[in-house]
């Protein structure tokens, strides 16, 4: 656990010791990324102790090889990973030609790193004696631009302390690198050139397998006491490697300091041939601008990003640093620029589950970016999938479906399943339904319906086909069944008729259906070309129906509540809290036959289909599914808690609802889980975003209609969150005392506060 | 398919054709071996074309490490490899210098091979026109010992048809070898010396890891027209290899030949600093001997193998090759003579399944071995067993289960486990039932009762111990159920309440229950010895008790059938007779998962329960649930087909009963699954042994007495067997017009015939 080691703060996350055997952890919480590209904290200097090196770029993965056991019928011929691109940050340092390692100092000082969320950079400074015997003091502060996204900058400043000395800088460039997570320890980059061109430095890379060309370039400034001052560089070319060396001579406590520009650009921008153009004009405009201007720019960027997405919390300053690293993160990942890339589960900032697509992005991500961004951005996310539909036909195809039924991989960077469990691949089949809960979201909070005819539709009707034909009648039950599949609680594999699949596939063809009217009336020239498309006839619908009407779902009498899957009454039931503390966590403590039969629960499984179809279920009923499941459950998920905070919030369970939102909040940053040096949990961040705006602020949209239930808890003064309700800006501030909204822009809106009317009138305050 | 490939002899295997695309078939079918060590058939001469090299040595191994995706707590570290082992039988020839190599030859004419398994020799003969347009004859015959069962010898001649010539003869050894089954293409041996002395080559390597020694060795004697001749050999040596080069002048029509005793020692065996000494009096003995006398010497070991454990057939010439064929084989691969082997699925013949033991043994080769061979054999299967005992308690511990609780491996070399596929290796957990099986097995055909206090007891009460601890008590079914497994039908995952397990479960509590009581009053010291040992009070029999009393056995009345487990009913259930023949065999044909929730039966499941307990249930259970199960049945595993035909005799229905005979006797020979190459399907002979003796000869043992009821498949005119009974050697001759039993030794046995009795006289022969 973390707790105390990252200091509270608003804004920042800051940490004010080093520790080596911290050092990983806190290359993930530092990363820097700028939904384009992204890095973990690495430092610029050379350091021998114990790292964890990622520098990525969006959408550039390879294709590593499946490693099982035994082969089976269907698995994916590779797992794509993302890939640790060349090294761009590294500035090896040396004062009087000894080499500047916090791993070998004499003594570290005052120690301090420090991620400003609130303008996008990472900063650190130290004191540190040198094995010669000279103290330094180190400034660095770095940073990804959301303006040019091919863009770092970093500077880098040393101080002698108690004598003069000469500070060499060495900028380089490092072509040389590895993965963390590779299957077969395989080297995944080639370099195909390293070239210099008066004090530029440039390496042009490929991928193997995949081709990816990525162009990595630097220039660099050297300042003395932050004056620009001219030193002869000399060059060193390798086979993978360029590097400068600068040399300063330097009057004890006067400052020598480097300014680098550095970054990626790549061929899924450029062409092939005219990368290290590409990479010249970014570093002209990059010079041309300067270090500072670039920094400022950053600053009004976030400042912008913050105006939109910003959570304040009064009174409590630790849930505000939680809320706003996970609304940080997230914009680090994803900024809805480029409709090819999506929200990896760790972002740029681990290579953890490979870096690609899950069913976490509708099922978690969408509804963040549809409330802080331009609809444009959610669409776009829509649309990712809709260009991977030949490719989920394929994948069905594979698995024996037909005619045009459609799955969805459970993970993915180019529409091709890349996941090599077959109890997840084959089995985890329910990422297909939130596909189609993502469209129904994002028409029902938009109310853009025009994607449903245009594109949507086809991925419906896919997807209808696929649960048509994955159930089975059992005539045993007289109901169609679908067996062989595992829900959201992975703890579960292999099993028959899990409520939450059965329940989503069944609404899935609903929809489909009521949908297929709808676009009939309204969009004739799409219908006919849909239906041209698709060779949809009354009869294949017909049978759909059936299917819809007689799906079968699991359910207790004598609990009065749906069964998680057959035969969960079976096991032994005890609860998580009667669990003796060292058989947690269960998923390192206990083997996986034993997690499977046993009755805990990974994530919402039942209470995850309660939370999409909240309006399809009484609070009764919610109350007595959360009371039955919650307990059974482990959250050993970062997916986990966060549903369970809305739900105990619409429960009026207030104090559980923050306590989850305290675990979901800071599951990174206080390191619950003792991993978060693998990366950190990005899609689990929206759950946090809407751990307050739909559980605490209890926002939803009914009828076309925003609505709230604003709640708040105990220890908190008062909280704001900001919403984008249809291209109209509504600013929510909640306190003990009451809620207010402020509605930006010229038109007023009604919305619904507690079940009743409210008509908010542009730049007002209204208190309900 | 090889159907009129292999040609239909009494006791050879016959091949009249070289055909390069079948060489790895043959490789597989013509393998020879003795019990200790084994090897495909491969060419002696260097051979360029396609070809699977194997050389084996019973319980040499090396522990790969674990290949998987996602690693899952309770993985074994390693998969244990049978090891491809140093060439001993290489001899390359040369002709005037230019290298015999049957896939360059200009022609090849008359090949022919054979496996004459009478006499345990595979020889081979052919004309070949070489590129520099010399024909040869050329002979070769090889045997691996099961006299001296290090030792191999090899007879090569050579005979330029067309003109004179010079023939080299290189015979070498060669410990550069590697692995077709390997997960991370890293080599296994390290050659620790490589020696020549006086025309004898050694080479002493080790394993990698499991650190075993080895020394492989050679000697040679050329002769011309078949005398002894001197020659000068001249040598080399290399890292890994050392050869010898002997040239003959060869007059046209002359014959030059070669013999070369070589072979194996293990540190199994001797001192690992004894091996050359060792290997050295081998050879020795070998030459002393002499080649035609070795060869005798093996002809008079197999007649006095086969003088036991024979059947005859008359009237179906691939039937009877079909069933010598697995005799044969089963012999070459297991003896009895050591307690550390055991019987691999594929022998010395291949190298899947790693070459570890599965329950197979216990299950399938137990029988085969106790009524052919000497019944301290069988003990020493179970010896086996027992001396892993303490493995499998700590494999159970991995697991979560304690206070002695044991589950055997899956997969074994040395009583750890060592296969990595969870739904197999942590839920297949009927295989700890068969460990008991096989007790009770042994002692109900050999009426030895003394293994159970000695040993077996210990094995039985670890056992019910896991039985009692992985049951739970379902509330709902107020019973106790069976999570999370798969049963004998592996076409099934993670089900719950298998009844195959369940019943065994059931059935190894009762057993145990009863045993402690007979070992408490027939055997207080052991009983007083085994109960200290572990600790077992009557406060948890009683438990056990409770459990098998209450044990849960899913049912279906409409059926009137015990279901496989709980939702079989939820299946689509359509015979296989009505799935189109492009979907066969489903596991090529179909993913995984739609395997998975197929109604498709691997292998026997249920009926593999009223295969062991045949007793247990009427003939009307039976034939109800062979009418159920067979039809949903795809016999896609070798241990199918066996427990088919003994059944399908049971219920008199022959023609059924012969069918699955002939698919299971010749399942090699003829191919069916086009996959003999990977070498041949060894522990499932013992099934069709079992076929006929238990299928058509009908034999069982009933209170401590031989029952018969003799059947004939139509197309046979007679067929015969030998059991060897508690000493007593009964041979069994059925022909359409009835039994005669001979009794060998001086005691008269009484049996059961068709439910009457009947008493044998020693040395008569008597019609039932």
């Amino acid at each position: 656990m973390n707790q105390d080691y990252i200091k509270p703060d608003e804004w920042s996350i800051i940490e004010e010791e080093f520790d080596a055997g911290r050092v990983k952890s806190s290359e993930s919480l530092f990363s820097i990324g700028n939904g384009a590209m992204g890095q973990r904290a690495n430092f610029e200097e050379q350091y021998s102790g114990p790292s964890f090196q990622g520098s990525y770029i969006g959408g550039v993965y390879y294709p590593d090889k499946t490693k099982v056991g035994w082969w089976k019928n269907g698995y994916p011929e590779y797992f794509a990973k993302v890939l640790n691109a060349p090294n761009w940050i590294g500035i090896n340092v040396f004062v009087n030609e000894e080499p500047l390692d916090l791993f070998n100092c004499k003594s570290v000082k005052n120690f301090r790193r420090e991620l400003n969320m609130k303008e996008g950079t990472l900063s650190r400074s130290f004191e540190a004696e040198l094995p010669n015997g000279i103290v330094v003091e180190v400034k660095a502060l770095r940073f990804v631009s959301i303006v040019e996204d091919e863009l770092g900058a970093i500077k880098f400043e040393v101080t002698p302390l108690n004598q003069d000395a000469e500070i060499r800088f060495d900028p380089y460039l490092d072509g040389s690198i590895t993965n963390t997570d590779a299957n077969w320890e395989e080297r995944f980059w080639e370099t195909l050139e390293v070239q210099e061109d008066s004090e530029r430095g440039y390496i042009v890379s490929k991928t193997l397998k995949t081709g990816f060309h990525v162009g990595t370039f630097m220039q660099s400034e050297i300042l003395l006491n932050n004056e620009k001052v001219t030193t002869e560089a000399t060059s060193s070319i390798g086979e993978d490697r360029i590097s400068f060396a600068y040399k300063v001579k330097t009057a004890k406590q006067e400052t020598a300091a480097i300014i680098k520009y550095a970054g990626y650009v790549s061929d899924m921008n450029h062409k092939k041939e005219q990368l290290i153009q590409a990479a010249g004009k970014v570093l002209d405009s990059a010079t041309s601008k300067g270090f500072e201007s670039l920094k400022k720019e950053q600053k009004e960027a976030w400042a912008s990003i913050w105006e939109m997405a910003d959570i304040t919390i009064s009174g409590d300053v630790k849930a505000q640093q939680g809320i706003r690293f996970n609304i940080f993160q997230l914009n680090q990942t994803y900024l809805g620029e480029d409709d090819r890339l999506n929200i990896g589960p760790k972002g740029f900032t681990g290579e953890k589950y490979g870096g690609s697509t899950y069913w976490d992005t509708e099922a978690y991500c969408i509804p963040f970016y549809m409330a802080t961004k331009d609809q444009k951005v959610a669409r776009k996310l829509l649309t990712y999938r809709y260009n991977h539909l030949q490719k989920a036909k394929e994948n069905a195809e594979k698995l024996g479906f037909s005619n045009g039924a459609a799955l969805y991989p459970m993970v993915t960077m180019n529409g091709e399943e890349s996941h090599n469990e077959w109890e997840i691949t084959f089995e985890e089949i329910h990422r297909n339904g939130s596909m189609i809960f993502a469209i129904y979201n994002y028409v029902r909070y938009t109310g853009d319906f025009s994607y449903i005819p245009e594109k949507g539709l086809e991925v419906m009707i896919a997807v209808a086909r696929f649960w048509y034909q994955r159930s089975n009648f059992s005539k045993d039950k007289n109901k169609y069944v679908i067996l062989g599949v595992t829900g959201p609680n992975e703890y579960e594999n292999n099993v028959n008729n899990n409520w939450y699949t059965n329940y989503l596939a069944k609404w899935c063809i609903d929809y489909c259906l009521e949908t297929i009217n709808k676009v009939k009336d309204g969009h004739q020239e799409d219908y006919a070309r849909v239906m041209g498309l698709t060779d949809l006839n009354d009869g294949e619908l017909a049978k759909w129906r059936e299917v819809a009407e007689k799906m079968y779902f699991p359910y207790s009498e004598e609990h009065g509540v749906y069964l998680q899957q057959d035969g969960f009454l079976d096991k032994e039931i005890i609860p998580v809290k009667d669990l003796e503390k060292k058989h947690r966590p269960i998923n390192q403590k206990w083997s996986w036959d034993r997690i499977l039969r046993s009755c805990y629960i990974k994530q919402a499984d039942v209470l995850q289909g309660f939370y999409f179809f909240e309006d399809h279920f009484s609070k009764d009923q919610l109350e007595k599914h959360f009371d039955y499941y919650e307990p059974l459950t482990v959250h050993e998920s970062s997916l986990s808690p966060c549903v369970h905070s809305i739900q105990a919030a619409v429960l009026g369970r207030m104090e559980q609802a923050y306590e989850f939102y305290v675990r979901t909040s800071r599951l990174d940053l206080d390191d619950y889980n003792k991993e978060v040096e693998e990366g950190c949990h990005i899609t689990s961040m929206a759950g946090t975003w809407m751990s307050i705006v739909e559980g605490f602020g209890g926002m939803r949209v009914e009828n076309d209609q925003l609505s709230f239930k604003p709640q708040i808890p105990e220890n908190w003064n008062a909280y704001s969150f900001k919403v984008n309700f249809r291209d109209r800006i509504v600013k929510v501030s909640v306190s003990s005392k009451g809620t207010e909204f402020f509605l930006e822009g010229s038109e007023s809106l009604d919305i619904q506060v507690n079940n009743k009317e409210l008509t908010l009138v542009p730049n007002e305050q209204i208190t309900a």
